[in-house]
This record gives C-alpha cells, structure tokens and sequence, in this order.
C-alpha cells in the first residue's frame, strides 16, 4: 500500500510518481497538444467523474484529437490508483496528450483548499488582458493563463480575470466568473468560456435559490462603476468564492449569495457521492 | 563516439536522447512556460548560432522568464554534442522550459531538407484562421500552430499561413509569409510576427538584390485577387521557398526572385562559418 503521491497512472499502469514523465521531442508534447481534467475525490471517492470525463471528451473532440482510451476504462483505472495509494481526500489530475502515441495520465495531488476566512471576506483579483484560445475546451495552451496568473500573484492577488478585447471579464485563470445585481446573477455564455463542471452545478443552485440568471458577459467598466453588488469566481477546487475587490474597485458585499450558493453545491457533492 | 540522435544535451550535461523528458507535473511544462529555437549544422557546424541565441534570450525576456543559463555556455555544450556524436549536418533543437527548476535542453534531428521541385514549382499552402500568441516570442504555446498545420497537411498542403482577424495572411505555423509585386517585397512588420531568422536574412539580400521591402502585411484577398506576382515563405530549414497555390489560388511564377533569394542565402550561412 503506497501514500498519496506516491503512484501514478499512464495508460491504466500504476506506476511510481516519478516516471510520470513526458517526451521533450514529441511534437504533440511540444505544441501542447493535449487536454485535461481536475477533479476532487473526497471520501474516498472522485467526485462528479462521469461530468469531468465528458468534458475531456468534449475537449478532446474540440481539438480532434484521436486517442485508443476509452472512459469507461479511466473510471476502473482510476479506482485503482486511489485504492493503490488509500487515498480519502485528493486533487486528481488526469491529463490526456495526443498526437503519434498518446498518453493518459493521471496523478494524485493533496486536495486543494482554501482558509475560510477567504469565503467570508472575498478574495483580490487583478486583471489581464488576453482571450483563451479555444476557451470552450480545456487544452494545455496555457501560457496566457500562466502569465496572468503570475502578474495576479506578484500583485498578491488570488487570481487574475482574463479581459476580453471588447473589455469584457470572461472567466479566470483557473475560474469562470459571476456577478450579481440584486437577485439577478450575469455570466458569460458558454460559447466564449469553459463550461465549467462547478460553473454548471451553480447556475442549478441559482434556480434552487431562487435566483435568476443572465448569460451574458459582464463587463469591466461595469464592475468599476459598482453596476454589481457582489462578484465570485468558481472552480472544481473553490467551489464559488467571493471576490472583494477587483484591481483597484472594492466590491464590498458579506457575500452571503455567493455562500449559498457554495454551501449547496458543496452539500450535493457529497450527496453525488452516495 | 556515438551517432547522430544518441545523446542530447541537459542543462550542460551529455545524456543518452532516451532520457529527454519533461515533468508532466511541472506546472511550466503543463502550461507551455517555454521558448526555443530550431537551428542548422553544416559542415559540423551551426549556423548563426549567435543570432539563434539572442532570439532565444529575448523570447524568455517576452515572457519575463528566469533562469540560471548563460548562453555562452550554450555554445560549448552545444559542441561537445557535436562532437560526441560526431554531427556534421542536424537540425538543432533548442528547448528552455521556465518555471521553479527551469531545464535547457537541445537535440539533434535529421537535417531538414526539401526536394529541389518544391524550389523550382513553388509548394501548396493553405490559410488558417487564428493569431499567435505573443507572436514576436517563438514560446511552446504551438497549439494553434499545431492545429493549423495538421489541417493543412489533411489537404496535402505543406505549410499553413495563419490568417489574422482583419484578413491578414501574417506567417506560416513555421515559417515567415512574404510576397512580391514587381521588385517590391511584402512582408508583415516585426510587431505583428516572429522576427524570424531567415526573414532578417532575406530582408538583406532584398538590399543586395536590388529589391525593395515594405513593410506592410499582406492581405488575403489581395492574393486571391493576383495583387502579387510571386508569393513565399521562409525559416531556417526552408530558406525561401516558393508558394505556387494558396488554397484555390493559383499564384504562377517562375521563382526567380525567391530563388536568388534563398541561394544568396544559403551562400551567406556557408560563408559564415568560416
């Protein structure tokens, strides 16, 4: 019996976290022709994998990717690996290369979280200006992300919001992006974003909260002139956290839309588990 | 005394090319967090080794990387590659991957080399629509790069000309784009492309020629509608090859101008070695 960390997967083989290695002269490798997934497993158990596997699909479908895997095999694969490693509570991360000789690989990180005090009081958020490339799939050109991100955390902000060439705030880093006038919750729609699995799971706790929704993209200038009361990002990792203040505008809110909304999607993660 | 491909180079270290890989954990290598060059050897040697060095260096500038290498350092490991394996004509890879333990990395391929035909007939491309990212830095961020040229290689096209958003044909997914009307040389500027190499060469022997160069991108439909006489590309590998079609236009010219181009290149890299 291994440790978290200790093993990895590639192509259904368990083997020692340290050969999870790539080829530097494989082209698909060097272009980044690639697609992955981040999922959290709690209580033993990965959560929402169904959801996560078919967004891999679809990504991988967005860039024709071919490849031999089939999903049914990851679920198996990946049971495996966390029963391996006695592994309870992790970040998986399962990433799938293309090109001559694809590779899936997955590895088990410890599980991202955040202190909750971060829920409470919002998180800082700078902004960058940039457009994913193919923003709908999740592909590993990911460099624009990188370099905002390392502009957000030398600004010590949490997390940088991608501007759109038409100053639109379309979605983070590593986070899709909300914000709320009164009930009434805006974000952007998912042909100029990653539909994302934790983004969906909200836009449902919306309807149980009695919030409606607007997929529209939220703009900048709009955010600066207060035309929101309260701003949050979201992902697989965060679940959805308030952001309370943007660059230089604060955006003062008790967030307490935001924390419902988080509470619930929280609550039926494990409800998925059962 | 090994051969052409059996060792590569890490860090300043001779390794077996076997053992060439990158950390599919490295949040770098996951993010394309890397710049390189592609660079002849003739006669044992590389050819303006100095000019690839200084492109690599300001591409890791581009996108404000660190790291601890010293390219005169580069030129000594890169000839005791050369030596070591005996190398009297490759194509060179140079890999810089950034991050929190950044890695150098160079291997050596088959020279690349092209049939004679494609000079005198000139080669099919297609277009793709799509713009680089940071497009004056030569980064791992290749996926549309990628995308492009595979959808050209499905037409049997050999190179992709990547098509920005106001029409513009502004460089293949390896190469540089110019065309020709009468003695006047079209070519996009060094802010919209790569400040390729080769495309520095070219501009030089348009001088000697007798040629002039604008600076201006080319349109597509000023293609389409035979605006230009003589179209081609550029790199390193290619020299300046001739474009004879590009999607369905025909473009019918003898070459001559891009080909006393590419020979008075070809001259000028064997002249500098010595």
């Amino acid at each position: 019996m291994g440790c978290l960390g200790e093993h990895a997967l590639r192509n259904g083989k368990l083997i020692s976290a340290s050969e999870v290695v790539l080829s530097a002269t494989d082209r698909a490798v060097q272009s980044g022709f690639g697609v992955y997934e981040s999922l959290r497993v709690i209580q033993g158990r990965p959560v929402y994998l169904q959801d996560h596997m078919l967004r891999l699909e679809r990504s991988a479908c967005g860039i024709e990717m071919k490849h031999p895997f089939r999903f049914d095999d990851l679920t198996k694969w990946i049971d495996v690996l966390l029963e391996s490693d006695s592994i309870e509570k992790a970040t998986l991360r399962v990433l799938l290369m293309g090109g001559d000789s694809p590779s899936l690989i997955v590895t088990a990180h410890p599980l991202l979280s955040y202190p909750d005090d971060w829920y409470r009081k919002g998180v800082f958020a700078t902004t960058y200006a940039g457009e994913r490339f193919l923003p709908r799939y999740k592909t590993c050109a990911q460099l624009l992300s990188y370099l905002a991100l390392r502009d957000a955390q030398a600004k010590n902000a949490f997390e940088a919001i991608l501007v759109d060439r038409y100053g639109y705030a379309l979605e983070g880093t590593r986070s899709n992006f909300f914000a709320f006038r009164n009930h009434v919750l805006y974000t952007a729609d998912e042909s100029l974003v990653l539909e994302g699995v934790t983004r969906d799971k909200i836009l449902k706790a919306c309807e149980c909260l009695g919030f409606s929704v607007v997929l529209e993209p939220i703009s900048v200038s709009d955010i600066v002139s207060h035309r929101f009361d309260e701003v949050f990002i979201s992902s697989t990792s965060m679940g959805a956290m308030g952001v309370c203040r943007l660059d230089d505008t604060l955006i003062t809110s008790d967030f307490a839309r935001t924390n419902a909304i988080h509470d619930l999607i929280r609550k039926w993660e494990v409800q998925a588990l059962h």
